[in-house]
């Protein structure tokens, strides 16, 4: 496409592809988009590893990672310990999730879990020297604005670093913060997410750059499966698309194998934006655990950042495991971070025909938009 | 523009208005639009009155009018009076209400006031008979499937029947019951909505009408205040926009002077989706009223359409009358319906330049995305 981002970034299409998948990473970047590593989950070593194996695959051709460091949470400043932070989750939260489990016909664990803390930020550093390590072409953080050192890394190593925003007032924080690419996420994404639609968030945070003399480009982010919507994102002044849910049914995605059946069958009303899963709101597919939560009427109160995940993540894995073994009740509790355009994800494919369509339905979109002008 | 709804409906430009207020009706009919008044609110001798104005104002040219008539509501098929719906409005329902206007300093009235029931659906038919009397060229119902008596007036008479729709599912339910028009609204529609944003809405509703064999043309609602997100939604495959919003701070709109002045300062984040105005989830200015009522964390749940209604309004046309004196308490209760693209409603302008603005913001965004094509 004729788009500056293509010249800048070195592609053919800007169809950005976060994915915790390196297979998916690479498909789409070899297909002329460009894949985004999902690097937050790892430790360093895997990072390295993960990496390693996009630069054999890619050769030569741009990819990214992106690394959670969120700005706020339980804890931050106090140097705390795995075991500390446990010590916070309030004992009637450990009861309340057993209860919930035990409704669900699942056994109690002799010794429950707590989860890790990566959503604390702890890991960082760490992940973004890794990553530097290696010929990123772009390092991102998905919640807030990026850390000095991430800043800096990427001005000394001639990365672009690129934040994600779900507000105009975010826009305009990260653009002074010195980011390099800003992406616009609406309410309808997948993960965490702020409430505002994507059709208005794009307009107004490029209105809102350029009222305070900023040309950062701004990728458009939320509920985009197609490429009609990329192109209407297009339409409205936006650079391309940054894209995560899409992938998940793709052929190479690591998904478990019961969450993407449910994803196939799921439409644009089956997710829920609820804080039940992180401390944070985020969106997934609605299951008896987002029931179980605020915001549905019903629900508990979910713990802050990184409290909930501590307690969420060990349990869901667990109930993944079990609903791959055909447990009903896991079955019902399963959920995963989707957006709405979850609707539309009918089919499992390959990431590069994903690709492909796009293109294919971004041409036929520009196309009818064109022939409605007058002559 | 050359799209086959222009030459279906007469018009210039697809950007249909719905609006309370019969100078916006005809401004954006006379600008080349379709203008449908909003007429629910109003006696069928009112309704009688304001369309014979409009007819003398657009010289032939075509407008709508929208009734709503919901399919659900609060006594039903019991031939209620006012006075026995009334009465199932629940004492502490008065009671938590008397306290918030206490805490905001307003003081009781001698005999609060219990509105009207214009939700409960019983002035229909009435309308609608006044309605078809003029030279209307669309019909609307804003909330559920159209009643058999408005599908079969509007055969009989050749108007085109057009009906709101939130969700893929009820797209299907209104093409069966043979609807002429959809509006498929987002969530971040001011007045009841659902929960799926536009951009996923428009082309899952266009998809699952498609597989289905009906190509029934699809205007997009919800957000939309600018010529781009109008584009937008046509290079999805939308045949034009529904809007409601933007209209709301124009030169010739009704909107309680104050209100206007609160959307003018809103962003797209200062609205909320709560049942505490009609019972029903409807996206309004967030205020204390709001506040006191869910989703928020530590609000009442409503009561269902239309006692809700019933309890709420008369309090907010004295709240609204109490904000125009300057009384601080008044002022933080006010709202009314808005969608998030309040954001970008920074203006006064007349209802034509807002029409011209459209023109040519479309046409800018048809560019762009000409522009992003390979050669």
């Amino acid at each position: 496409m004729k788009l500056d981002i293509c010249q800048q970034f070195g592609i053919d299409f800007p169809l950005f592809a976060f994915s915790h998948c390196r297979d998916v990473v690479a498909a789409v970047t070899n297909a002329g988009g460009f894949g985004v590593l999902g690097a937050t989950a790892y430790t360093p070593e895997q990072l390295d590893r993960e990496l390693s194996w996009i630069d054999d695959h890619v050769h030569g051709k741009p990819y990214g990672a992106d690394i959670i460091v969120p700005a706020k949470f339980e804890g931050k400043g106090e140097k705390l310990s795995k075991g500390d932070l446990a010590g916070r989750i309030p004992v009637e939260h450990k009861e309340f999730v057993a209860g919930l489990l035990a409704e669900h016909g699942i056994e109690p664990e002799a010794s429950p879990r707590i989860g890790g803390t990566m959503l604390s930020g702890d890991t960082g550093p760490e992940l973004l020297e890794v990553a530097m390590s290696h010929p990123i072409k772009l390092i991102a953080n998905a919640l807030g604005v990026p850390p000095d050192y991430m800043l800096e890394a990427g001005r000394e190593r001639g990365v672009p670093v690129a934040a994600l925003v779900g507000a105009k007032e975010h826009a305009l924080k990260q653009a002074a913060a010195g980011v390099d690419l800003i992406v616009a996420q609406g309410t309808e994404a997948g993960g965490h997410c702020g409430e505002v639609s994507t059709l208005v968030l794009i307009p107004e945070v490029l209105d809102a750059l350029e009222a305070n003399g900023s040309d950062i480009p701004v990728l458009a982010a939320g509920g985009i499966v197609t490429g009609r919507q990329m192109a209407a994102a297009v339409a409205m002044g936006a650079s391309g698309a940054w894209t995560g849910s899409v992938w998940l049914t793709t052929e190479e995605a690591e998904t478990a194998p019961h969450t993407v059946q449910k994803m196939l069958a799921a439409t644009s009303r089956d997710t829920v934006r609820s804080a039940g899963r992180t401390g944070k709101p985020s969106r997934q597919l609605v299951s008896d655990w987002t029931n179980a939560w605020l915001p549905n009427d019903e629900g508990r109160k979910p713990l802050p950042l990184p409290l909930q995940s501590m307690l969420s993540e060990p349990v869901l894995r667990r109930v993944d495991a079990l609903a791959e073994q055909g447990h009903q009740g896991a079955q019902a509790l399963a959920t995963y971070f989707v957006g709405q355009g979850v609707g539309m994800m009918n089919k499992v494919k390959p990431a590069r025909e994903v690709v492909a369509d796009f293109i294919e339905d971004y041409l036929a979109a520009a196309e009818r938009l064109g022939r409605s002008l007058p002559e």
